[in-house]
This record gives C-alpha cells, structure tokens and sequence, in this order.
C-alpha cells in the first residue's frame, strides 16, 4: 500500500519533470555511483568485439541485452546467418506521443595489440592521459570520489561502448528520482559498424515494423568538438576504400644479384600513390572534388560559428603544418579525402631481409560527401592508376599476364555506403537541441558534418524521421588506433545529456 | 702393419693424384653417399641460425666445428664478446708448398616464418622446386639412389651451410680414394656475415699470425651463374643501408574525423622515394653514379663473354620488363644499386584500421662498386632528403622538433662495407680455373662481379694474397627469402669442385 502510494508521488512528479531537473538528477546520480559506472564499464570492455571473433561479438550481444533488459527494456537479438545480431530493445512511457531510437555499435576496430601499452581487451584506468603522464591507478572501491581527468584504456572505451554504459547510467538516475522519460525507446546496437554494418539493410528491411514510428533518430558515436564543447552533428562522410597491391619478380629475389635489374614493387607503389595526392595534401585524381553537393547557406553560417581549435589541435598531434596551408579542419571535412591507411612491402627493421620483394600493398580509405556515389568515387581512383599505365586485375597475376604487362595493380574494393546531412534548421530538432543547451549551455556546438562516417544513410532509406548525432567521447580518444580511451568527466557528461535528452520536451 | 702399408701406398698415390682423379674420386663419392649427405646437411640446416638467436649461432658453431674436426682439421672457435665465434680449422698438407683458405658463413638472413610453406628451421625434401610444382619426399634411406633435380628447403640451405656440406663429402671423397689435398687448408667460418661481419675485422686483427702464410682465398658463397653454369666471381658489390622513418600526427588519428587534415606520413614517403627513383629504375640521387670505378678492358671482355640469360630470367621471374630498357643483368650489377627492401606503416589487409598512422617505414639497400665509400653513398642519400625538404633527425622527434618542422625524416644508418674487384687475368688464379676446368668444361664462367655482397675487402685489408669467389648454389636458391632451397644436383657438383680445387697443381 505504501509502495503503490509512493509510485503514484513519483508518476506524478514525472509528468512535471523535463531536462532540467533530469540533469540535476543524473549529476546526483553519477556524483554518488562513479566508481559503479566505471566497474560495470569494465566488465563491458572486457569482452574483445573484432569483427574476427564473431563470438566475443555475441558475448558482447548478450551482455548488452542483459544490461538493459535490468533498466525495463524488452530485449531482442535479430539475427541473419553469418552476421553478428542486431540488439534492439523497446521501453514504452506511459502518455508519450513520441519514439525516439538511439543507435550505438558494439563491435571495434581491430586491434595492432602490439602497439597497446596496456592490452586492448584489459581495461586499465590512469590519473590522467598517458599521453599527459598519466599513471595507472586501482580502480576506485564503492563510495568513493571520483576524478573528471580519469581516462580509461580498452577497445571500444569511446567507439562505441561509452554511450551505452551513460544511458544506461541516465535511465537509472531517472528511474531512481522518479522522474519518467518523456518519449517512448528504442535502442539498435549494431554490431558490424566497424567492418561497414554490410547487414544493417536487410536487418532494417526485415523488421520494418519496428522502426516505422520512430519520430527521431539519435545517433550515439563519434566525440566531441575538438574544443571539448559537446555538439550535435547534422550530418556524416560517407565511407569507402580499396587495397591496391603492385608486383616485382614472382618470388622474393637476392637485392644484392637483383638490385638494379629486377623491378622493386616499393618503388613503383610509392612513385603510383605519388601521383594521387599532392604536397599540399590535393587529390591529384581526375574529378575527385566534382560531384559533392555545395553547402547551404545554413551550413556555411553554422561552421563559421564553430570554435576555432586547428592552431591548438597541430600542437597536440605535433604537426607543425596540416594540409592546404592549414585550412580549417571544420572545412576540410565538408570535402571528400583519400587516406592512406597502410602500407606495407616484405619487412622493415629487425626483420628487413635483403630482398626485392615480391609485391607492395597500400590500404586506402576515401571519406565521402554528399553527392558522392561510393563506387563511382572508386571508379575514378581506379581509372586513375589505369591512366599510369597499370593493367587492373582482380587477382594475382599469372605468368602470361606478368608477362604481357610490366605494370599491375590488383585492386580490392571495400564496400561502402554515402554521406548523409540532414538540414540544421529542421524543427523537428529544436526540443533536442533546447534540452541539450540545459545541460550545456552556449556552448553546444551545431556541426554540419561529422568527419567519421557512420551508416546514416540505411536509416534514411528504412524511415522519414530526422536523423541527428550526439557524441559524448573526448575528441583525444585515439579511436581507431591503439590506446583508445575515454576521460571520465567525458562519459558522465554524457550521463547528463542523455538524462535531457530522454525528457526533451 | 697392414694398416701402414695401405697408408704408404696412398700417400705414394696421392702425388700423382690431381683434379682429374679427384673429381673421378667425388663422383663416386656421392653417388654411394647421397643419402648420407642429404642426412648430414639436415641434422645442419635444423639449428637456426639468425643474428637475434645468438645461442642458435653457438650451436651452430659448434656442429660445424665438430664436422671438420671428424676430418682431420685442428678446430678452433675464436671469441670476442658480444660477438658470434669466428670458427676456424686448419689441416696441413704433408709436402703442400701453399695454403688455401676458405671462407663461408654459417648465419642466416632473419626469416618471415609465416611467409614460409615449410617451417625454415626444418628441412624439407622436395621432389624439384616447389615453385615448378615439386612434391614433397621422404628422406632417402642409406643406399637409396638420389635425383639431382631434388630441392631441399631450408634457411642457409643454400647461402651459405651448402658448402660447408659439399667441402666436408668433397674431403671425405678424397680421404676415402687416398688422394691428398695439394694445399694446406684453413677454413674461416664467419657467423655475421648476413649482419654485415661487424667484428670480422677485429678478429682478422686478433689473429693476424693465421692469416699471413695463405696464398689464395676461396670464397665460398654466392650462387652459380643464372645459366645454371658453374663461375668463378672476382669481385663482390659492397653493402650498406638505411631506414627512413618519415612522420604524421604523433598518435593514430580517425581518419574519418582528420582525413584530408592531418598529413598522413604514407603519403609523405611515397613522395620521397618516388624523388628516388624513376620508371625506367635510374637513381635520381645526386652524384650516386659518380664515385664509381670505370671497368678495366678485360673485366670487359668477360662482360662480353657470359651466357645470355635475360630473357630466361625475365620469364622465370614472372618480369615483363627489367631497369633500363632490359639491359643485361650483367652489366646492371657493375653499377652501384638502391633497392627498396621493406615499407611499412600501420597495417594492410584485414589488420586495417581507419586510421592516419604516426608513422611510415621504409627500409633501404645500397649495393657498391669499386669506388664507392659506404658513408659518402649514404651522405648523398642523406643530402637528398634534405634538398626534399625534410628536416633530419636521429631518434623520434619531440614536440618542440615537430612543431619547427613540417617534414621530419628519422634515418638509420646501417653499417657497410666496400666492393673488392680482383683483376681475373692474376696468375695466381691459373691453377684454380684450370681445376675447375677439369670438372666442368668450357662451361665455366668467368664473372668480374658478383651482384651479392661478402666482406672481401677485410681480407684484402689483412693479407695480400688474391681473393676470388667459388659459388656452388644453384641461381634461383631464394636466397635472402621465404623457401630458401639448395638443389641436391648443384650441391652434389659442389662436391667435385671443391674436390678439384683441393687438388688444384
């Protein structure tokens, strides 16, 4: 009788309740759970989530549900042969008129473990960034304090787990003050993104029932501005790539009786790459820059408005010049790029041998805009190495075509997927964009673009609703590399902007 | 009683004995022995032999030091710390007015074990190469017959354990016939040569009072000429190197949110190399082609004299085309080379990330010729980069280093060594070609160049007698890569050549 009554207290406080308060309760909540948010982070991490190891991706799948079947969720893992579950979960707030669908990823980048200074699946945390001193320090016990320069190390600590251990932070501060979200869940954890989410399409066409009266999309990746404001992100590069492999003589050959005779394929892939990209860092390739869509006048107003960080962001990541003569980096993302992402021929160090090798390798990504077409954009890069006098083929030579053409390339394409940009002033997120600025003030940042790439698009193919990004990783993260971390005071900042986002108005 | 008599009649024998009946001697040898042989190079080729495996390379020492000491040589293992023993043997000749000495290597280049098919450190018998779709084979049994097209894969089965093998059957041979060599012997067995014989020197120093009576030097490494004829070499390129470590942004950057911002340091050392190097494989270093020795009129003639081979060559190694408009190998090698061994930045393949690495890798070779000064080749290298437009350093740029610099380049220099060039029409090498003559007929080769590299020049530094090169290998061994092999039929001619320089008049 007692329970029921207090229920009743709370229901009715909840209808009174929006961002305001939800913030002051998340900041109530994280003050005196920190040290729980950061264990049961932990353990997340501590499962390996590479897209080579298909059942730590299930483990991680089942974990996930569990952690928010805990905080009123009806659990679900889709599931298609060969892919990694798509992990959906439904929460239904009694009177809400609005659904709101949160997209985050479980899955990782592969990890060089090599290059880890603490091993990637081992989440350790420091004082403060490694790359600052930072040292290690124990995890902290129940009821003590904790600090916002705090980062912890894993795979996945910022992309892409960090935003499911804050809402599910968020969802129980709100529970615990009573106060009820105001629009109705529903959670999609991918598990492929890394590795260019190749089911989400048929995962979204074969339960298009579940995502029909989504009225937003709210996309939980990527970090924050530069400049460490929080920012809602309007739009994302589209992503796609290829490995280009060139040859020498068909076996690893003596440098020392070969040298100046045989071809190295180190030479020829480094003169081919020469002339893709420029000192000033232009694609040199025909039409790159041709089919992206002008910016509105919108999009132009919000990047002049946003912070300006290049000059502090060379000192960090030491370069003393970055590309075109130090054009801002809020421009440059607003263009297509051409990344190398590797490079690689026999060994170098310790284990270089003398030897012309057989073949040299690059890994290359390209960053798209709106306008570009994913394999158009790889057929203009493909056409350019044709134009250097390379005969393409889409596996090893054999002996007659080595001997017919002394230039091959086999080239790999990736898959991709295209940019998407929603339009800034849409109403649709003017309540989002007034409970961020409780918790954040003036400071929230409106970003057109977001430079990382996420599948935005399938989601603008499966359903009309507006699709918005709100990232809550530092932006010094090192995702995608080695070290990946998040800072403390980033993810229970994060605690907070779900808090407001889940009771927008 | 008995016993002496036979010796006498032996040694009455052994007079008149030369390279004709020693090679008579050899064949018969290893035509009853094959399969021991073939047993005793494996229970060899199983002991690994690389420059990070120091105990390996003791254990090397000492297997070999055993084999000789079973064939009447005095073994010693001479030492300086730090450094793998230089094991040297010495067997005198009752009556022998001169001393030949021989030299080989027992390390191995550093192996990729994963490029491999077999493990390198476990001999594998094939039933020919593996490239010409051999098939692998048991291990004969002691009597069985053995086929010279036979390949046996292992690191060092060629470069350079084979003729410590085809010396130790070719004494046997001869001991077994009662033919006594015409020279004393001392053998010097250098354990880092494939790291460039940095204490050679000191040891040649140490230990002047070996060294001073011999006569002529028998350098016994290399690979027989590509025509697959047997060839005396009269001189060797000179080696040396560097690694080139150019730089990005100081930690792995997303290059989703960095790309076309953050330079990518790919990008910046293909466009140094290609400064390097042109199509056609000219060096475009300042000055590289200038230091070296003009050819003496017979080295030309030699030039001139040697089998055609590059269009075979160019077949067999899957080459549609060589450097400079398929000039002849021969006389590519007579010119000082820069060979690209290793790239390396972040990774390639399925290991990929989306990343800007820090870091790209490239490791380089120079080969020398006479003329040539290790140091000034590298200062010219080094003189390049600099007019590139980079900024040198020694050890991995600081903050402030990277912030005065748009393009750092870190250069290791490796250790070298010079070119030696004997002059072939030296009357010391008479008897030598006319043994070998004996065994192989007017195939014989007669090679100014080797375009491998072995450290004559320190025996030209610590005594005056003529140096010149007895290869035994059969040309396409892999040598210095994956699949390192011998062919069982070169190994076994080995025999009779070493047999019949032994006995040399």
């Amino acid at each position: 009788m007692r329970l029921y009554l207090a229920l009743a207290i709370l229901l009715a406080n909840a209808e009174a309740a929006g961002p305001d308060e939800a913030i002051v309760a998340a900041r109530a909540f994280r003050d005196a759970n920190g040290p729980e948010i950061i264990a049961d982070f932990a353990a997340l991490l501590r499962i390996p989530n590479v897209a080579e190891d298909p059942d730590g991706l299930r483990r991680n799948a089942a974990h996930i549900a569990a952690i928010f079947e805990a905080r009123g969720f009806i659990m679900r893992a889709l599931e298609i042969e060969g892919a990694a579950p798509l992990v959906v979960g439904e929460r239904k707030v009694a009177g809400a008129t609005r659904t709101i669908a949160l997209y985050a990823h479980y899955d990782g980048q592969p990890v060089a473990a090599a290059d880890w200074t603490t091993p990637p699946f081992e989440p350790a945390l420091y004082s403060r960034s490694k790359s600052d001193g930072g040292e290690r320090i124990a995890f902290p016990r129940e009821g003590a304090s904790v600090d916002a320069d705090w980062r912890l190390y894993a795979r996945s600590a910022s992309d892409d787990k960090a935003p499911m251990i804050a809402l599910a932070a968020a969802l129980d501060a709100l529970d615990r003050a009573g106060i009820a979200p105001t629009s109705n869940i529903l959670l999609v954890f991918d598990g492929e993104e890394e590795a260019g989410s190749d089911h989400l399409p048929q995962y979204l066409r074969d339960h298009r029932a579940l995502f029909e009266d989504v009225d937003l999309w709210l996309f939980c990746d990527g970090p924050k501005h530069q400049s460490g404001a929080p920012q809602l992100v309007f739009g994302v590069r589209g992503v796609t790539g290829l490995e280009i492999t060139v040859y020498g003589p068909n076996r690893g050959l003596h440098s020392g009786h070969y040298g100046n005779w045989a071809p190295g394929p180190g030479w020829r892939l480094a003169r081919l790459l020469a002339t893709m990209k420029d000192d000033d860092g232009r694609v040199l390739i025909k039409d790159f820059y041709k089919s992206a869509t002008p910016l509105t006048k919108a999009d132009r107003k919000a990047v002049a408005a946003m912070p300006a960080i290049d000059g502090d962001l060379r000192w960090i990541f030491g370069l003393a010049e970055t590309e075109m003569e130090n054009a801002p980096l809020a421009e440059r993302i607003l263009l297509p790029a051409l990344n190398l992402h590797g490079l690689k021929s026999a060994e170098v160090g310790a284990a270089a041998a003398n030897v012309i090798p057989p073949t040299a390798t690059a890994s290359l990504g390209l960053r798209l805009v709106p306008g570009n077409d994913p394999d158009e954009m790889l057929d203009l890069v493909e056409a350019h190495i044709r134009r250097q006098g390379y005969f393409i083929v889409r596996e090893d030579p054999d002996a007659k075509t080595r001997a017919a053409h002394p230039l091959i390339a086999k080239i790999a394409r990736a898959s991709g997927y295209p940019a998407v940009r929603s339009s800034i002033d849409d109403r649709a997120f003017a309540p989002l964009i007034a409970a961020l600025r409780a918790a954040a003030g003036d400071r929230l940042v409106l970003a057109p673009m977001l430079g990382g790439s996420l599948p935005l698009y399938m989601f603008r193919e499966a359903s009309n609703a507006p699709i918005v990004i709100l990232p809550i990783a530092n932006f010094d993260n090192n995702q995608h590399a080695a070290d990946e971390n998040i800072r403390i005071g980033d993810l229970f900042d994060g605690v907070d902007a779900y808090a407001a986002a889940l009771t927008m108005k």
